[in-house]
C-alpha cells in the first residue's frame, strides 16, 4: 500500500534567487516577457576626474560607466570569449586606475573607446544600455533577471492545477506550469499515469533530476526499519525535506501513484508566509532563528551509506 | 591533445561545515578519532523554578537540561523512531511550559522522568552527556561532528598526495586521503590509468558523482565554439568553478590523462587563506566581497540547454 503525502514545504532558501529556467528550444523566462526596446546613442564622452564615460541616449537620458568597468568588461574577441559569454581578459592583466585616450561613436552607435595602450573596446548600445547604473535601470535588469513576481499564500490559497500530459507535450503549458511554480511554489498536476517513472519524465521535460544518498527517486511508502520517518505510516511534522543537506532540493516532485484507502492526506505550508508572519509578530523569535546555526543529521543506507552532519539556520 | 589544469580553488563555502565521511562498512571519520568514556549518572532532581532537570554524575560533574528540551526529545519509541534516529512525536503535541510529575535514576544509570500526562522518557546516560549544555561539552561535540582541523597555506605548500589505486584498495589509505582532504583542501593522487573512467571510480569509492548541466564528467580540453573559457587553450584566471551554481561542488576531481606538449601548468589557490588574509589586511574590502550579492550566469548547451542566473556574494 502506497500512502500519497505531502507533507514537503516547497520554499527554497529565502536568501536566494532561483535561477530562470530555460525550456529547450524555448526562448527564456526572463526573457520572454520583457522584450527590449532599441537604444540608440547620440553622444558619449569622457569625464576624466571622476574617471567615468557619460552616454547621452537619443531619447535625452544619460548613463555613466566607470573607466575600469568599460576595461574590465571589454568585448572584444582577444578579452572575451563570445561563444562562452565569459571573459579571457585576465585580472593581472586589467590597469583598475587606468585612463583613456579617446572615446567616441561609430556610425552604428556603439561606443568606441581607444585606451592607453591602443587597445580598443567597442561597447553595443544595447549592452551598455541594459547594464545602466541608474538605480531603475538597475531594479529593471534585477526584476529581468529574477522574475521576482511572489505569492505568499495561507489556508485560502487554492492550488493551481496543470495538465500532467500538456505540460510534457505542449511548451506554452510547460511555461504556464514553471512561471505558476515560481510566483506560488506548489502546482498540482492531473492526469500522470498511475505508474513509476513519471518524476523522471517531468524531471526530463525541464533539465534533470538531482541524485541525493536517497536515489535519483524514491518510493514513498510504509518499510520495515525505515532509515527515514516519511517511510512509516505515521503522521508527519510539517517540515522542510532534506535540512541536513547543504543544498536542499528547490524543488521536489511528488507522484501519488496509489492513494491510501484511509488516511494519507497532505499538508502543504508557505514557509516565505509563515517567515514574514514571524517576522512581524515576533522579531525577536525570527533573529534567533535566522542567525543561530542547529545541527543537523541524517544517516542511514540507501543509494549509499549516508552520515551527513551539517549546521545552518533554521530560517534562511 | 587534452592539456591538464587545476585553476579551481578547492574552497568550498566558507560558512557551511562539510558533513563527516563515512567509508562503505567502515565507522564514520567523525567518531573514528574519539571514542566516548563511559559517564554514569549519580543523582538527578527536577530545579521547578529554572524548569531543569540537574544530572549529576559519578566523576562530580553536574549537567542541566530544560523540561521542554527533555520531552521533546524524548526517546521512547512513541515519540521516535530509532531505526530512522528521529523524531516522531509532532511539535502541536509539545507543551512548551509543560512541568514534571517525577524524575529518578533507574538501576542501571539511565534517567526517568514522569511527565504530568504520566507519559514517561528514559535518557542513557551517555546520551544525556553528549549533550550537555555546558560550553565545553559544546564546543567537544563540535570538534566531534565537524572534524575542524584545517591548514590554510600559501605558495610554500607542499601538495599532500597519495596513491590513487591505493586508495581504491585500502581503507586506511582511504580514509588519510579524505583526512588530508578534509585538512587542506587538495591531494594529489598518483598513479591513476591513463583512460577516461577513473573520476567516477574515485567518487564512487566514496559516495556518488553529482550531475550539473556539465553533465557527470566531462573533458576539459580545447573545443569548438567553447561553451566554458575552461574549454580552450588560453591561460584562465584563477577562478571557483560554477559560481552560478547555487550550491557549488565540494569537491572536486580532477584527472590529467593527457599532459600537454606545452604550457597546461596548473594553479591552485587557497581562497580560505585569500579571505583571511583580505579580511586582515583591507577589512572594508573583505566587507564588500561578503556582503554585496553580483549577479552570475551561465548559459549554454551540454549536458543539456540551461541558461543559470544567480546573485550571491564574492566571498561567502
Amino acid at each position: 500500500m502506497m500512502a500519497c503525502r505531502l507533507p514537503v514545504q516547497a520554499a527554497g532558501p529565502l536568501r536566494f534567487s532561483l535561477p530562470s529556467v530555460q525550456l529547450r528550444g524555448q526562448q527564456t523566462l526572463g526573457s520572454a516577457s520583457t522584450p527590449l526596446a532599441r537604444h540608440a546613442v547620440r553622444h558619449a564622452w569622457a569625464l576624466s576626474e571622476e574617471r567615468l564615460v557619460e552616454v547621452e541616449w537619443e531619447d535625452g537620458g544619460h548613463s555613466q560607466y566607470p573607466f575600469t568597468w568599460l576595461r574590465d568588461n571589454c568585448q572584444c574577441p582577444k578579452c572575451f570569449l563570445a561563444s562562452a559569454e565569459a571573459r579571457t581578459l585576465l585580472l593581472s592583466d586589467v590597469d583598475i586606475n587606468i585612463g583613456i585616450d579617446a572615446v567616441e561613436v561609430t556610425d552604428d552607435s556603439k561606443v568606441s573607446i581607444v585606451w592607453p595602450d591602443k587597445h580598443t573596446s567597442v561597447f553595443d548600445a544595447e549592452w551598455l544600455k541594459k547594464r545602466c547604473f541608474s538605480a531603475a535601470a538597475r531594479q529593471a535588469l534585477q526584476e529581468d533577471l529574477f522574475l521576482n513576481e511572489r505569492y505568499y499564500w495561507d489556508s485560502k490559497l487554492r492550488v493551481p492545477t496543470a495538465d500532467f500530459e500538456e505540460v510534457l507535450r505542449d511548451d506554452k503549458a510547460a511555461l504556464d506550469w514553471l512561471l505558476a511554480l515560481r510566483r506560488v511554489g506548489i502546482v498540482y498536476l492531473k492526469g500522470a499515469p498511475t505508474e513509476r517513472g513519471q518524476v523522471a519524465r517531468l524531471a526530463e521535460r525541464i533539465g534533470y533530476l538531482r541524485l541525493t544518498f536517497y536515489g535519483h527517486t524514491w518510493q514513498v511508502q510504509d518499510k520495515h526499519m525505515a532509515n527515514n520517518v516519511a517511510y512509516t505510516s505515521e503522521m508527519l511534522n510539517v517540515h522542510t525535506d532534506y535540512p541536513a543537506l547543504h543544498f536542499a532540493p528547490g524543488v521536489q516532485f511528488l507522484h501519488c501513484i496509489m492513494q491510501a484507502a484511509e488516511g494519507g492526506e497532505s499538508q502543504v505550508v508557505d514557509g516565505f508566509h509563515m517567515a514574514e508572519q514571524l517576522q512581524r509578530e515576533d522579531p525577536e523569535a525570527f533573529r534567533m532563528l535566522t542567525s543561530l546555526r542547529v545541527d543537523y543529521t541524517d544517516k542511514g543506507t540507501d543509494y549509499c551509506d549516508f552520515n551527513l552532519q551539517s549546521k545552518t539556520f533554521t530560517i534562511k
